[in-house]
C-alpha cells in the first residue's frame, strides 16, 4: 500500500450517484511537523456525509471521500508533536484546522475561528489544489490540535460517533450550563439527539427528550431521559411553560416547526440552541415570540479541543455508551448506510468497521 | 379635587383622534395595604404611549390616559408599606403588578412573570372592570414593589424617562455582562438608545453607537460613545466582525434591516438583544446566520426592581443626565408631543412638566 503520502478510500463522484462508492487512491496533504498520520480503524456515518454527498448543502468538490468521526492508531507523528505517541489510539472529528492565533482560537473557540475553519473533508488545503478526503479511507493526516487521544475505557466502535455527533451535542450543553438543578430538553432523537440525552443526563440535568410522536419514548428512557414530550399531542407545551433552562434543538429539519410553542417552554433567558443545519430556508422570528420570557436563540458548531477531551473523559468515567449499529466498510455497506441515513432508519448511529478487510 | 380615590388626567378616545386629549376625572384602583398614592410631578413620553394611542399595537381600551415614566411625591402610603415614607419622591414605570409568588418573581424576573404582568396603563385591574390610567394625570396608585425611591441627586425632569426607556436599556446591559473589557453596541439612537449609550459607558464598556447615517454622531460622542458606525456606508460591518460582546438593538422598526450583517459583528456567543417591539412582522432567521459565531439572539422586557434601584443609584453616583426636552402638560403640549414622537423629532425624550398648572 502506498503509505504514508497516499491513502486509499471510498469516493463518490456526484450527488446523482451518491450511493455509488469507488475505491481509489488519493494523496494526503503535505506532512507537517505537528502532523499525525492515523491508520483508520472505524468511522461514524454522520448526517453531514449524506448532506454533502447528496448535494443538500450545495456544490461540493467531487470526487470525494467523506467521513469525520474517525478512530484509528497513530502510525507516524511529526517531530514537534507532543500530545500523541506512535501506536496510540486517537480520534479526528469534523474540523482539522483553524488559524490558531486569533482571539477565538486562543479562547477555546477554535471551531468559530473567523480566519480559517477547515473541514476534515471537502475543503482545499491552503496553498495547494488538494481537496481533503475523509475517514471512509485507510489513513488520515491531521495537526495534533485536532487529534484526540481516546481513553482506554472507550470502545472504538462506540466512541467514533462521539467525535462529531457527540461533541455537537456536548458543547452547547456545557456552554449553556446543563447540570444539576437545570431542566434540559433535547429536540430530535437522532444521531446527535441521542448523545444530547446521554450527556445531559451524565452532566446531572433533569433531561427531557422532545420528539414528534412517542415512537422513541422507550429508547429515550433507556438513554436516561427523565421525561418525554410528544409534539404531535394536543397542548404538549402547556405544562412546561417557563420551565426549561436549555433546549438543544437537534432536529434535522425545520419544516412544520411551530417555534413559538417550543420557545414558550423556556424559563427567563433560557437558551434555545440549534445544532442542525437544515436544508430548508430559515424561520420567521418575531420579537413578540421572544419577549415574554426573554429567551435567547442561538446555534452551536462542534466544540473545542478542551471540550472534546472533557467529553471523552466523562464518557469513560460514566461508562456512556453510544447506540451504534456497525456496518462493514465497502461499496455495499456504504450504499446501505447512505440509503438508510436518508430515510432516518438508524438507531442511532452507524459506525463503519472492518477496515482491515478492505485496506 | 376629588382626591384620593379619583384622579384627573388627559385621555384619548380612539386611535383616529390620538392627538386629541380630554381632561377628565377617573377612579383609581381600590387602595391596598401595600399601595402608595403618588401626586405626579413629571412624566416622560414613551414610544409605547404613541404605539398604544395610535393603534399600532392593536386594540386598546379607550378612553385611555397613558404615561408610564412617572415621578411624583408619595401622598398616602398603605399600612403595610415599608419602603416609602409619605412625602418622599418616587417613580413608577411601565409595569405595576406581577404575581409576586412564582419562581420568576422570586428570582428578580418579575417583569417576566408568567402568571400576571400588569401594565401601568390600559390593563384591567384584576377582579374589577377598572382600566388603569397612566401618568398624564394628577395621581397614580401602585403597590410599593413597583414604586421606586428616587435618589436626591437626580433631577425630576431628567429621571422620569429612566423609569421605562432607561431601565429598558439598562437591564439587558447588566444581564449580558456590559462592563470593563467588553465591546458593546447600541443600535438606534432614540429615547432608549441614548440611555443605552449613557449606561454602557457608565458601566465601563467600550461603547459604540450604531445608526443609519452620521447625523447623530456628534450627539453620540457627547453621550459618551467611543465609536460610531453608520450602516448606510459601504462595508460598515467588515471592520467589526467577531468583535462585539453585546449589542442592544433599540431600533423601533425592522424594515430594511440586514440582520445577518449586524450578527456578523458579534464575537463568539455574543448577545444580540432587541428591546423594541416593532409594529412590523418578524424577520427570517437562518441557522446559517447564527452558526459562524454562535451568536445568541434575544429580547428583553423592562427590568427588575433590583435593577431599577441599581440604575438610579448609578445615575446618581455618576451624574448621568438624560437628554430631555420639557413640554407643558395639557391638550396642546400633548398634541405636540404625539406628533413629534410620531416623526421621531425629539432628542431624545420629552418630559411632561408643569403639573401644578393644570391639576
Amino acid at each position: 500500500m502506498p503509505y504514508p503520502d497516499e491513502a486509499q478510500g471510498f469516493q463518490v463522484d456526484s450527488p446523482e450517484t451518491f450511493t455509488t462508492f469507488h475505491k481509489r487512491s488519493f494523496p494526503l496533504k503535505p506532512f507537517g511537523e505537528h502532523d499525525i498520520d492515523i491508520k483508520v480503524e472505524a468511522c461514524g456515518v454522520c448526517g453531514s456525509d449524506v448532506h454533502t454527498l447528496s448535494g443538500g448543502w450545495g456544490e461540493q468538490k467531487f470526487p470525494l471521500c467523506v467521513g469525520h468521526e474517525i478512530v484509528g492508531r497513530a502510525v507516524r507523528v511529526g517531530p514537534k508533536v507532543t500530545s500523541v505517541q506512535p501506536g496510540q489510539r486517537v480520534g479526528v472529528g469534523a474540523q482539522c484546522l483553524s488559524c490558531g492565533e486569533c482571539k477565538q482560537c486562543k479562547n477555546d473557540n477554535e471551531t468559530y475561528c473567523p480566519v480559517l475553519c477547515l473541514d476534515t473533508y471537502g475543503s482545499t488545503w491552503p496553498g495547494t489544489d488538494l481537496v481533503l478526503q475523509g475517514g471512509y479511507s485507510s489513513h488520515v493526516r491531521a495537526h495534533e490540535h485536532w487529534v484526540f487521544p481516546i481513553p482506554d475505557a472507550l470502545d472504538t466502535t462506540l466512541v467514533a460517533p462521539m467525535l462529531c455527533a457527540g461533541i455537537t451535542a456536548f458543547s452547547p450543553l456545557v456552554r449553556n450550563g446543563a447540570g444539576p438543578g437545570k431542566k434540559v430538553g433535547i429536540v430530535g432523537l437522532g444521531g446527535i439527539g441521542h448523545f444530547g440525552v446521554l450527556f445531559a443526563k451524565a452532566l446531572g440535568a433533569e433531561t427531557w427528550a422532545i420528539s414528534r410522536t412517542r415512537a422513541k419514548e422507550e429508547d429515550a428512557r433507556k438513554l436516561g431521559a427523565d421525561g418525554f414530550i410528544a409534539t404531535a399531542e394536543q397542548d404538549w407545551e402547556v405544562p412546561h411553560r417557563f420551565s426549561f433552562d436549555v433546549i438543544v434543538n437537534c432536529a434535522n429539519s425545520s419544516a412544520g416547526f411551530d417555534l413559538a410553542k417550543y420557545l414558550s417552554m423556556m424559563d427567563v433567558h433560557g437558551r434555545w440552541v440549534s445544532v442542525g443545519l437544515p436544508e430548508e430556508e430559515g424561520q420567521v422570528i418575531k420579537a413578540q415570540n421572544l419577549i415574554a420570557n426573554g429567551v435567547l436563540i442561538g446555534a452551536s458548531h462542534l466544540g473545542s479541543r478542551r471540550e472534546m477531551l472533557q467529553m471523552l473523559q466523562l464518557a469513560a468515567d460514566k461508562g456512556i455508551k453510544s447506540w451504534v449499529e456497525t456496518i462493514q466498510i465497502g461499496e455495499e455497506g456504504l450504499k446501505e448506510a447512505m440509503l438508510r441515513m436518508k430515510k432516518g432508519d438508524v438507531r442511532y448511529r452507524f459506525t463503519l468497521t472492518g477496515y482491515d478487510k478492505v485496506f
